[in-house]
């Protein structure tokens, strides 16, 4: 091969020659158009800056590099309608505990002496699915109850509140969904029918909604795919606290995405995904009530969203 | 809901509480295992740290992350033996150029004095294959030629050199691999054979190897996956200069890949992928040849695999 000349030397340009310095990272940063958008921009400029500087930090070398791309890409491949292993990935490593946090401070918006707290927030996890059925109030959302459920059978209820005005919030969106007694979602067992243990309601006029369901089961998230692989690498286990997840939705309040824990779950202290809050662990109150093992009483208070 | 106990507030981990502090990161690090093997704890507690101090810096909202974990998971769905999507959305952001770089200088062992300069790394890109075919020195790489090639056809030829000694390297696999004229690699070409255009060569008593191969040609990445709307995001263009593969494999030396560049070509001041170097850049010569219509010679220089 002959050398470069000189003239073609200069033609290239020179950051491209120290890959290893910052330079080369505000190259690719400055790749970018002055018509990106100003918010794509932002983000793409501290990702890529935190990914050079990971990867500079620990000396990354190429065949990680690959088997991490290829673990993503793994991750990819297991992930469908009924499963978002990339979600879980992101979730063992506390990405998702943390961004629903920012983002519950972000899109919230509180006014100075509002009447109520909000209810904290907390991560929407990988078996959320859309479309679930609406009942009538009072309804079950167990489709199929499965032998000795009848332990477990709650009678669960609440009101929605503004957290402003401290008033009660008519026609919210209430969705829930959790595990069955053996630890999985609908989506993940062929015994289950389509949507069991998932339901949504209304609140009526006093902002009231109630609901049959049952004790949520702690369950190991799965195990079997990059999220597993990475618990195993780390050393931890994969279990979940026993939780019902909720997401309560209505026009004008910053919809609220979160989970109860069931106090009684030793795994309340040490979730695989980090994402237990003091104020959603709750107490299922054992009950006289006909057809049912315990009731479980949860007001949910609603911050507005804010105007972005 | 009833209010927590004073005692169960107190059971809950404090650092949960504080998920927008350091706090919350150094809990998601101190899970891991003491019997985590010390890179995956090195390379997992760096991670980690820039994954949320992206998410901090940024104030990464909830619906940005799904959108980015979704495109991930889209980039590893696209993924097969034949193409690698998540590779390329990591070259669009620079870091393979960067691991490539790291690793290179990672891996080789030069010593003082050493006869010969190294030829540098280059990434290895998406479209790598095992297995090319092993053909006699002077084979021509193209099992199918096109209407028009002729005016690309070239005679290329080189040593590979030790760098530490400066003397030829007998026995060394050369492996090399290009695009088409139309700009496609054969696996994403149905109209060219298996393993066209790429070949494996072996180094004769001298070091020497030769062949016969085309002129390469410029060509966009993958447009039409996470990497192309990334690109379209940040209002790059997804070309990549005319090069050709070389990946040269001996034991007892570091692993050599890399890519030599075209000139002529104006896409090597402004690479979508970040990895031209000026020492890559090449020469193609005009020649009288027999039914070639260039000559192309590259000599290689190989250093030792450092012991690791």
């Amino acid at each position: 091969m002959s050398a470069p000349t000189d003239a073609s030397a200069q033609r290239a340009l020179s950051t491209f020659q120290s890959t290893l310095s910052d330079p080369f990272t505000n190259a690719v940063i400055n790749a970018m158009s002055p018509e990106t958008p100003e918010r794509a921009r932002v983000v793409l400029t501290s990702l890529i800056r935190h990914l050079h500087s990971f990867a500079r930090d620990v000396n990354l070398l190429h065949p990680e590099w690959l088997l991490g791309v290829n673990t993503l890409n793994r991750a990819g491949q297991m992930s469908n309608d009924a499963r978002n292993e990339g979600i879980l990935v992101s979730d063992v490593l506390g990405l998702e505990a943390l961004v629903d946090q920012i983002t519950q401070d972000a899109m919230t918006s509180m006014a100075e002496g509002a009447a109520k707290e909000a209810t904290l927030s907390c991560i929407l996890g990988p078996f959320f699915r859309e479309n679930a059925p609406l009942y009538q109030n009072g309804t079950d959302i167990v489709q199929k109850h499965s032998e000795g459920d009848e332990k477990l059978r709650t009678f669960m209820d609440g009101h929605i509140y503004d957290a402003e005005t401290g008033k009660p919030i008519a026609d919210a969106e209430v969705d829930l969904w959790h595990t069955n007694p053996n630890g999985l979602y609908e989506q993940q067992d062929p015994e289950q029918p389509e949507y069991n243990n998932r339901g949504k309601f209304k609140t009526d006029a006093n902002g009231y909604y109630s609901l049959e369901c049952l004790c949520p089961t702690s369950y190991p998230i799965p195990y079997d795919g990059p999220a597993g692989d990475m618990l195993k690498l780390m050393g931890r286990h994969p279990m979940r606290p026993a939780h019902i997840h909720i997401m309560v939705r209505k026009p004008g309040y910053a919809t609220l995405t979160t989970q109860i824990y069931d106090r009684r779950d030793p795994y309340t202290l040490d979730d695989s995904v980090f994402a237990v809050k003091d104020s959603l662990i709750v107490d299922f109150k054992e009950t006289e009530k006909k057809g049912v093992a315990y009731e479980l009483t949860y007001d949910i208070t609603l911050a507005k969203a804010k105007d972005l």
